[in-house]
């Protein structure tokens, strides 16, 4: 049995209720309960925050209590050498989530300066990606 | 009756006790109280954070509330790609304000991250551009 | 009793005849009429021309002539080293308008090479942002 | 029966008289008796100016004149946000020419900032250009 | 059921063979058969080839004979504006894979001109993330 | 009388399947039954490659077969030196097309390293381009 | 006697716990205490967060109750605008600390935007770098 | 006897009028009579002109009637491709000077377009800069 | 004995028939009898294509059959980071050679991509680097 | 005891005649003869150079008679590749000194090509920072 | 009377001998004589070095003995930040001198890091320039 | 019978002393025993320093005085302008040689400076390369 933790950045508390054509009319609340009906018999936990801090707080707080972490860091992702660093730092791996296509967007957004230290990256596939991350992570054999 | 939220990013706590030959002796709460008369009949709150997470909440917690948004976000504005889809997110209008003139200083002031997703961007009227901004919103219609 | 000049740049005398969807169907004509109302007791006149060097020359005209300027240089803004030269040489106040907003078009338009040398930049307001302009010029005093 | 206005940039007018193992030893003038009797049937105006501005200015006088623009800006191709800007507003298809080669020059004349709002670009054939230009707008069907 | 095209650009044959501390011991024909497997009851071909325009010969081919694309364009990723143009007018989706994290690597490997207009990219997960890719696309309801 | 190699690159072979909005209904092949009726009393040939070696192999291959040639290198135009260097090392005229306006789209498509080589570059015209090209060569008498 | 801030923010809490190879296996409590054994007779203050907006917080609450302060951002230290802001209106003196050598790893930790507005950096001398740096504040007069 | 042309660019008129702690209480025209006083027995014409075509109209009108021109060209120096096409096609030499020192100003004024094309380029002597220049075009033998 | 491959990218079969001032009027087949003939005792063989893919194919195929590899990838060793792959998952030396200087044309030659993961580069001396390298890989005992 | 090498680079011999304002009126003889008293019991020896391969020859000079050096290597700092060479050559451990801030000044002197070789980089603290290098020196005990 | 120090970069001494037709068959010592005849009254001395340090200490030495330097650094004023240095130190008035006209050659050569401390810059004259040089320190006044 | 001056520039005094896993036990002076030994018959001069300017003396000198040079400027051959000045004005052949391999190091290594005026750059082969490039020398005919 696994122990997971969803930890989703800036923004991501707002998913369902704003550019529902872009994002679907689901809450992300919602999503998880599907997700952990998926992933029966295994644990799912979800931080979300809007402070970038706080998101390094929580990784740091992983170590021990969780066997992965799917980080989902938004705008920060882009940005945050603090949290690249944190991601150096943990043993445990981490798999980074982007709903939208980064290669898509904005320039800026086709780096990831905290993917460099993730396992690898997943984007553009809405909240599928979040299913697919915890797949990869179970397969790796965490738990 | 508009109800207005002007929110206040890092150091602008400072303004009036530091730096007094560039800023003025003036605290913006002081400057609040003249802000509240010239617009009598409307609502103004205040919010300022040092913590960019909390702008974001503050922006977020702005929908509902608020009928429009006067944002500078101090340092942020050059780096924050979460406050910037923070705004694209909202429904409401954000008019970006900074006191002194973001074109004349160093080269990475000269891009608003933030900005770009706003109304638009009044700078270098110092403690003026709130003024300037919140009249704006009115002459939109706001309410 | 303020003398203000309003000198408008390349294109802007197309304003209410074109891409209205995007600029509205009012001529500058008939906002200046409006303006005029609005600012009455004070003198507003116009300036257009599509020739950098004319407003180099409205600008250099200015002095004596005028308490402040309002300048929308439209495409010139963002390559004219000499109009920004005579920014620097003027000891009136001058404050930059834009139409529409500056960082949310192409990546070459952010920069503003006259902004740097004036008051301060007023961008994507539409029209409402040349009353802007005046309003501050009038609190600042100018006379 | 289609009105075609030629405008031509800076320097133009010298063509035939100086560098002309580079273009030749004709003039445009000359040329343009060529280029009337190839189109005869339809009007070809020739507006020749140095100054940015005044090619801003028939460019916004061509409305309602004519029926297609063949535009060479010479070197403001590379550097004029501004006539950028007018071809963007105009309703007129616009054709660029050149009668060098852009891509194979200096670095800074590959890109084409006035260019990139025309039907096309055609560069690198000589005054054999404006007919090809003429040629297209007619095929397009202009009158 | 359907109709999968595994597509691996260059020196993706050589799985298994070489650097194997990085890549492991497996063939991708190896692999294949556990895919298949794992996929039982959809079709899923693979096309391998070094060449970049037989790439693009595969993605046109697909059109009509399946209901979707895994492709994993090695190094052309980073530079081919052709196999982009492909995927761009391709009406099936294509999931873009690669098996090291591209933004831990080379700066250059960070941007994906092909993955700008795939559904989205799953890089960094070894062999698994074909299999993610799948996952993906029946998902979607691809068939 | 002429003979000209008309040569097109990746993904032109689509022409009128897709994007019919964007490209039109045609395909080339209906195409090149108009342009060889326009220039009746001429040969021209058509070759199509999504590779770009058989690009070289064609261009090298055109000496002392054809008079000149007509190149579409379609997304090669903006990455390929070895093109480039073929194109350079040719004594026959190559005329670059692009049917869309490459200064229009995408910044990397506005350099063409290919057509720094070529006599010049028409752009922006549709499949007009081609008429235009054959147009010219045969005007600088071409046989 | 002097009163000395020492702040750290993010990840400095995990000092001695992880990456002990390249950190020590020291944490940063228990090198405070030969801190302060070194600099009896001063009093030396430890404060830690994670969340840029924390330490511009104490930056700001420094004034009046420390002499002066010592401070490693982190990572913030390559990107935070804010922090830069708050050390250019504070009055004390305050000292960067860097453990490892910003200018030997990564090209994007060699700028310190925040260290541009210190008395002084001093990057890669491990934990001894807080002590030189308190020394150099000694030495300074501080009190 | 040599005919030599001053060609001044945009804000020159201005010199002695404004920013007299930085470019003297001299006019150009006070300093004109000295300058012909000290090379009597030469003509020296000076044309000033904020309009870059009428710069160019100027330079193009020099052939015939000068033996050679000293050009400051201000702000247009820097900007423009159009009068470094002119100057390319003139006969004559032409002397660039400038006032201040263009390598020790703003980082955009170290590269000079215009200067590229002239015999050389005189900066950062004041006034005294057309002296030397009118002084080597006579060593050169101009008449 | 050693095998050795010399592998020749796009337009080096062109080698003899044009721009013969450049490259002489020798053939790389005639050439190739004189190095058979320098090194006589080994083996030497030839492949030419102008196929990105299939240099690669010929790389793959080394393996096993040659002790080294000449490879001169013409304009492909500045934009193939497929080829660059392929030569990093080689356990064959291969030796770099292009018969200009590629530090003496443009900019772009200067960087080569494939180089990066060779033994080395020999640039400049014509076709006589073929024979240094091979006189190289000799030296080193391959066999 | 140790024996410590003091290396100063170009313009480092004119400390305490100019810019006293900046640098103070003390001579570096001057401060010398505090440095040693301050760490009597070791030896301190001081080569200074205005050459870049006199510092080359000092530091290669220094293996077998120092325990450590103390560079302050002034304008070479940001463009030596040289020296930066020499240091990674070298066994024994450098610091690197800066008498003013390098973050603080022009961009170019924010990199340091020699520091990214060296034990760590002490920039802004004045001549105090050759002290705080020695201290560390010993502090690391070397001998 | 003045005292003039003539300070010569490397390869100046090799001017008369090679590249005649670009530098002219005259040598820096015959020029000299002419030199010193035509400012007769005056002391003009001559150092050349092709060391960069002792360009900096004939600078250095300058102070006290000479009434203003006119410095060639020839290739050193695009690369030497110490000579730069030097420069901002001297209390005396350097004039740069180029030969060749900085502007017209290669884009690296348009910077002069040197030239940014002068009182200003000559290019492009020919020996010439050294004369022009010297004329004008001798307007300044210096003695 | 040639005579070769091998020039070494910075740090090639250390071969065979230092980082022996990397660049052999080997010292350049024995090395040389071979070397001369390999071409009996001919005179092979070595002049080290760690002086530019002294290398840039050495090729001044070699005129008249060797058939032709192998110059390995190290560190220099990535920054000096002046070295690379020199070589453009000897009339004899220079090869530059790399015992590393500079396009698999720093990007900053790319870029030769100096060999770009050199008959070629041999980069990569170890202590090899010297032979390689006097054997290309006499194969030129040098003598």
């Amino acid at each position: 049995m696994a122990h997971i933790l969803v930890l989703n950045g800036p923004n991501l508390n707002l998913l369902g209720t704003r550019e529902t054509e872009l994002y679907g009319t689901r809450s992300f609340d919602d999503y998880l309960v599907e997700l952990r009906s998926t992933f029966s018999g295994h644990t799912i936990d979800l931080v979300q925050s809007n402070i970038e801090g706080e998101l390094i707080n929580a990784l740091q707080g992983a170590i021990g209590n969780y066997s992965g972490v799917v980080l989902n860091a938004g705008g920060f992702s882009h940005t945050s050498v603090a949290i690249r660093d944190t991601i150096a730092w943990l043993s445990l791996p981490v798999v980074e989530v982007h709903i939208s296509n980064i290669h898509a967007r904005e320039e800026f957004r086709e780096r990831s300066i905290t993917g460099a230290k993730c396992v690898g990256v997943i984007t553009g596939f809405g909240m599928d990606g979040y299913r697919l991350a915890i797949d990869h992570l179970l397969t790796r054999g965490v738990k």
